[in-house]
């Protein structure tokens, strides 16, 4: 793991990833994404050694460029999918259908039956509809109930919007059978950027008593995937992800014993330390002669890549080419003419004063997220440009 | 005004919009915006007669959907622009360079060069260093200064992110003559949805002496370009737009006196009732037996068109085809296999008990907003769809 912590001050004596190194030899002409492929085969291969027999499936949306689906599919990786476009690009870089879950649990039921009809067998449910649906549309699919867990050590807890009830999953495994279906077992999301190990213990200790309910009620689970939350470093220290993983899988043997089939799906722990993101400063400027900070406006805001700083969530680092030079704190924002395009306010940003119109910046560790989210051409904005190297 | 307040409950003895009727008798393959032309045309007629003799430059980031700029531009209306390819629209849909502002206070330096080589003559500017790239790359051009205003009566008072503090105002009017510059008016935004004309008092109070500082240090502003605010209907009643723009009028002239130019930037007032999205339910469930509401899914979330939901700051109006069954409250969230893509949870919507999934639902007054910010394919989601009628 990179050691650069505090971004910018520490910089000079830093590690400079080879994406960012790509950036700072290059000149682009709108922000512009550079991923390094040679960097996700890298964090695969980590992951993969430290989660021992247990599966990846790469969580396809946190970056679907071709160039990242086609290094992790010739690593032998799987895929989990968000949607029926998510699941042909999969296709398209050399993945076959074996290898692809749908994960989401809301599905449109046309794109159910297209999955069923191009081979997919794996499907997430939450929901009696939803079971409905797959009964339908892909009769005799095998099904993982999602759960809702307490993730209240990671950065970013998961609100209800996924999964039902633990005392719901046994009902919705009788439910599913009665349906035709095959209930194969339980998923779960420990939160977004779980920073360590331990932080997985109290999920696993809920998930574990379903898991065991279940069996004791005559059901053979025989699936457990245990979702993303592997993190990427941001700014705040994170283990290695080798040692992560097989912490995590520790936990999940002493909880769980021998199980028959174990997926995990890591997707910012995958792709977002493989990128940065090429920017220039727009403007710096303050609002009167005795503002507290300087405004620094970027060309690349909210809606155009750097959505995962709504409320100030993710913080990233930056290099700059005057990061010899003395630094001070600044409001960082976004080029549009949108009020809420405003990236860190309420904690400021350290760069250097000297930061002026023209200059270059490096957003660190941008693979995961950023792309996709970004909008359509808001304010005539085009999209983020992304560079596979 | 139409007098559809409640949305759905009163949906059954309100008017139905012509792009509402136009989804009610279509299907669609996926989330549409259908936007109503003759509506766009006939909200800038009543504006632009309430605003008598002030110019409408319409926001183009409200929507830039080429037949919306046609209708505008044929209609005689002018066109605030907040970027490079905005202005290339505009002038796409036959407005010439004359009738266009470059808006943004934070521009590109090489967009700058290219709008006045297109013929661009006003721009925005709020600093020191924004002027210095208008005076290097436009010579000579026609700038207004934009304050920040106390605007603590709008439904979205904007953040500090535009226009210099108020006293800070002459030192940019003496710096852009410096410079070659000429420095023509002010500009302010009172902020979005700001829904009755009495809200702007304090505002034009604030803009007012600012301005009449100005005269007294020998300097002769000539534009007062008001900004946007014009409010759009999303259940809280507001007022006509041609008796709000009246009103706003005379507030200004009371405070002002003669003025040799204004201008008024509205963008959601001209287009948000213009447009309605055809949209469909994905699932209908309850976490647990006993949960107090139901989640309803959507096809359509806040990645893919509902940004504007973000804080469930504006709250949209339905229709479905069960508005005449019991309703009961739920919780409204969208596709996307992110936790943050939920609409509406804190105050949830009240829906039919019946919907269920693949029923279709019209999410009302969506023309503003929406199309432009939807994600380039999180998710593997296509962008909104857009249909003109």
């Amino acid at each position: 793991m990179n050691a650069y912590v505090n971004g910018l001050q520490a910089c000079a004596f830093s590690t400079v990833s080879r994406a960012e190194t790509y950036i700072l030899n290059t000149r682009f002409e709108r922000p512009t994404l550079v991923i390094d492929t040679q960097a996700v085969a890298r964090n695969y291969a980590a992951l993969s050694q430290g989660l021992g027999r247990a599966r990846v499936h790469f969580a396809v949306k946190a970056n679907p460029a071709p160039e990242i689906l086609k290094t992790l599919a010739d690593a032998g990786s799987n895929f989990d999918a968000a949607s029926r476009a998510e699941i042909e690009m999969c296709l398209a870089a050399g993945a076959d259908a074996s290898r692809i879950s749908f994960g989401n649990t809301v599905k449109r039921a046309s794109d159910i039956a297209w999955a069923h009809g191009a081979g997919i067998t794996h499907f997430a449910a939450d929901s009696e509809e939803e079971l409905e649906k797959l009964a339908l549309h892909a009769p005799g699919a095998q099904v993982y109930i999602r759960l809702i867990v307490g993730s209240l050590q990671a950065d970013w807890p998961l609100s209800r919007k996924f999964g039902c009830a633990l005392e719901k999953a046994p009902a919705l495994f009788a439910y599913a059978v009665s349906l035709g279906l095959v209930p194969v077992g339980l998923s779960f999301h420990v939160g977004s950027q779980t920073r360590r190990a331990e932080m997985w213990t109290e999920t696993l200790d809920q998930v574990a008593e379903v898991w065991h309910g279940l069996k004791a009620q005559g059901f053979a689970p025989s699936l457990l995937n245990i979702g993303g939350g592997f993190p990427a470093f941001y700014g705040q220290e994170v283990d290695a992800p080798q040692d992560y993983a097989a912490a995590v899988m520790r936990l999940i043997h002493a909880r769980f014993g021998d199980i028959e089939s174990i997926m995990a799906e890591p997707g910012r722990g995958l792709v977002a330390d493989a990128g940065a993101i090429a920017a220039e400063v727009l403007l710096v400027s303050r609002k009167s002669d005795n503002d507290l900070h300087r405004w620094v406006y970027l060309d690349i805001g909210k809606f155009s890549g750097l959505a995962e700083t709504m409320d100030e969530a993710i913080r990233y680092q930056f290099i700059t080419e005057r990061d010899h030079e003395p630094t001070g704190a600044c409001i960082l924002a976004g080029p549009s003419c949108d009020s809420a395009d405003v990236l860190y306010e309420k904690q400021p940003v350290q760069l250097p004063l000297g930061l002026q119109s023209g200059d270059r910046i490096v957003i660190r560790n941008c693979g995961a997220y950023t792309s996709t989210y970004s909008s359509v051409g808001f304010n005539g904005f085009p999209p983020l440009d992304v560079i596979a190297i």
